[in-house]
């Protein structure tokens, strides 16, 4: 996507050195972090300074690449692998996109004959599944974009666009090709806390790709629903089960409960990299648990312009704070996916 | 309720001045305001320096009091009266008590023979408002309590405790009269965007009652009832139709419908003053819409201890801020009254 007049890509390679935007500062500013070797990029996964499912992949798909180009050469090179895949594995929990994208670069690093063809092999793969993400995206825009009528009113949750993505996105695509085919649309924005990247992330693409949009209370996505003010809602996967229930950034539910009462038709969006087919249902995914300071904080920018955190509970006060919830399958209507749409419980068949 | 070892209501009269709790000061520092005329109660209402169904109408009761203290004697006092209950009256349109207390003290004013008995009924008519508001959260708690099993885990929305009412709470009064019964309780609080009363106000009075509890992100609570993890939701009400629809915080609806899918019990609390029965359904109730700043801006405790507002989206974002939801009454399992408990759709002739 296009940042001041320049293309950029959320996470790229450069020589040995993973580049990334840095997106715990945006809205407020857009830098690019550099992260010389695997264990910077492991961490820039476990703090967020990259997050979305499709961005966590490519992150951990360079990640490994790096891992290939600082293990020594000889019999402690494979040892060296190893342990940098469980580093990076070890990062998030519930994005299905890092492990498989980690397993993508180890098959290439074990099929190549020597350690410079292994070393090449991890930089191309890593290379190739960042590619296949931004062309997913685009897939998916192109498969979604007719789902969205002319003058349609779209809810969606957290941030899964560009950002989210190598480029493009999952839930934003479609938005994004329905609005460059000249379809009036409107976005409602949950805020999506405790880390607000509705608010921060959706809201600056949407900004730039010149979208209509509000951001919303996470609390308003019901009352809006109930007065008919939502025609569709589009949402993206951090993992999809072979039964067709999804992970999601916590509060999907309680929007796909809304949408399932209201009948308003709900949608996931992902890249076939988010299909986990060795799970066979929502309960088996992992449900990663963050710090509770999320909920105690809010981090933005004060009235001089410099990132602030402010605590908006008592201290001392207890809190907790899962960062994903589980949506059945049968509170969603269609799945868009690079490969075109799919009715939940068919997805095993479609993607296999 | 007792605060530092003194008991405090959270809206009283002392002479002609209202004084109450400073409401968004708390949790950070407790302060009593002091409103010496009825214009300043008016702007602490709108600007919900006190906020909360049974507060804001024992707080509009107190106004109209020196409303009436107010007026000029002779024929141009019943002229100052009706414009100082039209201030009241337009100060939010949401909450019943507020429209229910003003009336009460009209009428009250308008039965004396005299200037001077009709400045002391307004007095004493406000006086009884906030004693039956009292009263009533007092009654809310003996009435609700036995639907509390021993060992239950409670989840609300917003702050319907005593900070809502002059005394006791809807929501939270059967909370505290079975902790003090010796039952454990466990509380989820929902944080409450966008003006946290839930992180900041429930946290804090739970804190000192000593009830378990752990504030979580609005978004949090469908995870919650779907994994089983809360075993029945009470909230408050701002105003109650006569077919049992009900208008509370928005947010209320997406923790209803979560609730009706997953077979959580889901009770709401409140005062008589609260319904109105010349209201016939939930879609006949105004819905407060709010200043956007409220979305785009949060406020809390920098690390140095001073309130700050920081700002968490794009400078020159869209948003929305609609402050109540509504309800439908069969979302509701049962009322909790003052007068005792009863079907949703049975409450006209409950409480006729």
């Amino acid at each position: 996507m296009i940042v001041a007049g320049k293309h950029y890509r959320t996470v790229w390679m450069e020589g040995s050195t993973v580049r990334m935007v840095n997106q715990p500062l945006i809205p407020y500013r857009f830098e690019v972090i550099d992260l010389p070797i695997h264990r910077h990029t492991a961490e820039a996964i476990t703090t967020m300074v990259v997050r979305g499912a499709g961005a966590i992949g490519a992150a951990a798909g360079y990640g490994m690449a790096q891992v290939a180009l600082e293990a020594p050469d000889g019999r402690e090179f494979m040892a060296y692998i190893t342990e940098g895949a469980e580093r990076l594995r070890h990062t998030r929990p519930t994005a299905h996109d890092l492990f498989y994208a980690i397993e993508r670069v180890l098959r290439a690093i074990e099929g190549a004959t020597s350690v410079a063809a292994a070393r090449r092999a991890a930089v191309e793969e890593a290379e190739r599944l960042a590619d296949e993400n931004a062309a997913a995206g685009k897939a998916i825009g192109e498969h979604g974009a007719p789902l969205i009528p002319d003058g349609a009113r779209i809810l969606t949750h957290c941030n899964a666009g560009w950002l989210a993505f190598v480029d493009w996105g999952s839930a934003l695509a479609p938005i994004y090709m329905a609005h460059r085919q000249g379809k009036r649309v409107f976005v409602y924005v949950d805020e999506t806390r405790p880390r607000g990247q509705g608010a921060r992330l959706t809201a600056w693409e949407l900004e730039g790709e010149g979208v209509p949009y509000a951001v919303i209370a996470d609390n308003a996505a019901g009352y809006l629903m109930r007065r008919g003010e939502i025609d569709l809602v589009i949402v993206g996967a951090d993992r999809v089960a072979a039964n067709g229930d999804i992970a999601n950034k916590i509060g999907t539910y309680e929007k796909a409960a809304c949408a399932l009462l209201n009948g308003v038709p709900f949608y996931v969006a992902f890249p076939s990299s988010t299909f986990d087919p060795k799970c066979p249902s929502g309960e088996a995914i992992p449900i990663e648990e963050r710090s509770a300071d999320e909920v105690h904080y809010v981090i933005g920018q004060d009235e001089e312009g410099a990132l602030r955190r402010v605590r908006i509970t008592p201290l001392g006060a207890q809190a907790r704070n899962p960062a994903f919830d589980v949506t059945p399958a049968d509170y969603i209507k269609t799945f868009i996916t690079e490969r075109g749409l799919c009715a939940p419980k068919e997805v095993s068949r479609f993607l296999a």
